[in-house]
């Protein structure tokens, strides 16, 4: 694989290049702001590499690519407002800089440049390209509403949890790997497959993060390990604990997530997630994902050697050895 | 004119008609609720006579007419949020009735509705119809955001209040005539024609509202009369007053902007105008967008007595006399 840096410099330099009107200040100086915090850039990195997969220059999926990361800027600031985070990637949300006013505002404005974007692809592969990205966009709002919805809600079950985290996160990953496939002409079936490939690993991506949030070594992890638990996040490992649970654990888990003494919440928690295998289990989940995940890949009609980088990406998105 | 009802049933039925996901039920019950509020469906009415003045059946922009509908919906879910509005159309808003963060998210889902409905109309007229929507939805939003720029700027040109209000309000009528004439395949000088007379037949508008604000027969108006007055609402009216008065004047507005007695201040504020012959002025200018509506649809190249019910229409909305 060409060193992912390869695509992500070139995500940037379209980024910098990109034509925002001057005013109103209070709109786009927001979406600048925003859009210059950084980030691995992973989406419009698929979209390229996809491309390329097919055959075509990357730089031909660049308007495709700027749309999946507009768009996802825009659920970021969106998210922002409603989760009440004051910071991303270490810097203040655009609610917290401005107001949530802007925030809303500024977020249609990139949503709006998201499809601009897109427009600028010839009439035939616009066509093929615009109900794509708009179902993705509705499932990733289903997703951010489940999400909002499991939060008050008692009971959540494992397939509905699946179900919302890759509509929230997994389907943009997908999408953007279809829409690199169709600017290179690639034929249905195999974007197809690229596309579940997408979600299939974003899933796993997903649970990988459910376990690295408790399990992770904080010296290596850039938040607090084991945040979900004190905030009582119901993650994959929640839920399976909570499903497998007898009656004494159902209970002391119920117990805990009132305790106040977060140490000892952590630690109580562990204890109970070893006893319940529930590592080994969300692991056997995640690499069910990643196993879908080759299998849509194997299944793609073009020599097996092309395909080694889209191979090499999931191993470093997943953070395995070979 | 057919009678302004045949296209609004039309449009009505479209609505409900208008096919949206079950669940999440906390994202599409308040899409549901706020387009069953109804209104007069201008719009997508527009879109409608628009093809059909240039011969194509007005059933056949049904697309480009929701898509417009679903859009100005949007913007009045997330304007009432920014606006802290309590209700709409004589009901609970959005956000007041579910949450903020709902009335957030399910706007989104609703502008991403938009563009599905769009996305319906074959390629080519698809690549012609989405960067003239585009535009005029990043121009809304800018007019939006000027309209609360405008709120805590001292001093706001009378040539910048004209923008802001074409922005926010009369671009998306121009948008919805010019849509309806692509559909109908007219040239690009007909359907630019159109457009601008549906800009300036929209600032007309616009500024008959300021008028009536202020000068309208309480019990002939659905809001309270001397509102923008009471609320120091800087309207055409207002800046005209600001930009005529002499330092007397201005100093008497400008301790009339803090009156707690609302009756004394819309009187006095009534005086100066009257002393300012500001409603002849606003009058005056209202005419000037009137006429310049007139005289691009004079431009545009068909039978004159086809462009009647457009004339009508015009007549209609400004409510005159013939």
């Amino acid at each position: 694989m060409k060193s992912l840096s390869i695509y992500q410099d070139f995500v940037e330099s379209a980024i910098a290049a990109y034509h925002l009107p001057e005013t109103p200040n209070n709109l786009y100086e927001p979406i600048t702001y925003f859009l210059g915090l950084g980030g691995k850039r992973m989406r419009p990195v698929l979209a390229l590499m996809s491309a390329e997969l097919f055959g075509a220059p990357f730089e031909s999926a660049k308007n495709a690519a700027l749309t999946v990361e507009l768009f996802h800027n825009f659920t970021l600031i969106h998210d922002d407002i409603m989760d009440e985070a004051p910071l991303r990637r270490g810097q203040e949300t655009v609610h917290k800089k401005w107001s949530e006013n802007i925030g809303i505002l500024s977020g249609d404005a990139l949503l709006i440049e998201a499809y601009k974007t897109l427009a600028n692809h010839p009439p035939e592969q616009l066509a093929q390209l615009l109900p794509v990205f708009n179902q993705t966009a509705t499932e990733v709002c289903e997703g951010q509403q489940w999400d909002m919805d499991f939060e008050t809600m008692e009971k959540v079950e494992i397939d509905a949890y699946i179900k919302m985290i890759a509509y929230k996160t997994a389907v943009l990953l997908g999408c953007s790997l279809k829409m690199g496939a169709i600017v290179a002409g690639a034929s249905e079936s195999d974007s197809n497959d690229l596309y579940e490939f997408g979600v299939n690993l974003g899933i796993a991506f997903q649970i990988q993060d459910d376990i690295l949030d408790v399990y992770a070594d904080q010296n290596k992890f850039g938040k607090q390990v084991g945040g979900d638990i004190i905030a009582n996040k119901k993650t994959f490992l929640l839920l399976k604990a909570i499903e497998d649970a007898d009656a004494t654990q159902s209970q002391e888990l119920n117990s805990l997530s009132t305790e106040q003494d977060y140490e000892l919440k952590i630690k109580q928690t562990k204890a109970i997630y070893a006893a319940l295998d529930i590592k080994a289990k969300a692991t056997k989940k995640m690499n069910e994902y990643h196993t879908k995940a080759m299998e849509n890949l194997a299944h793609i009609g073009i020599a097996d050697e092309k395909k080694a980088p889209m191979r090499e990406l999931a191993t470093f998105l997943l953070g395995r050895e070979h």
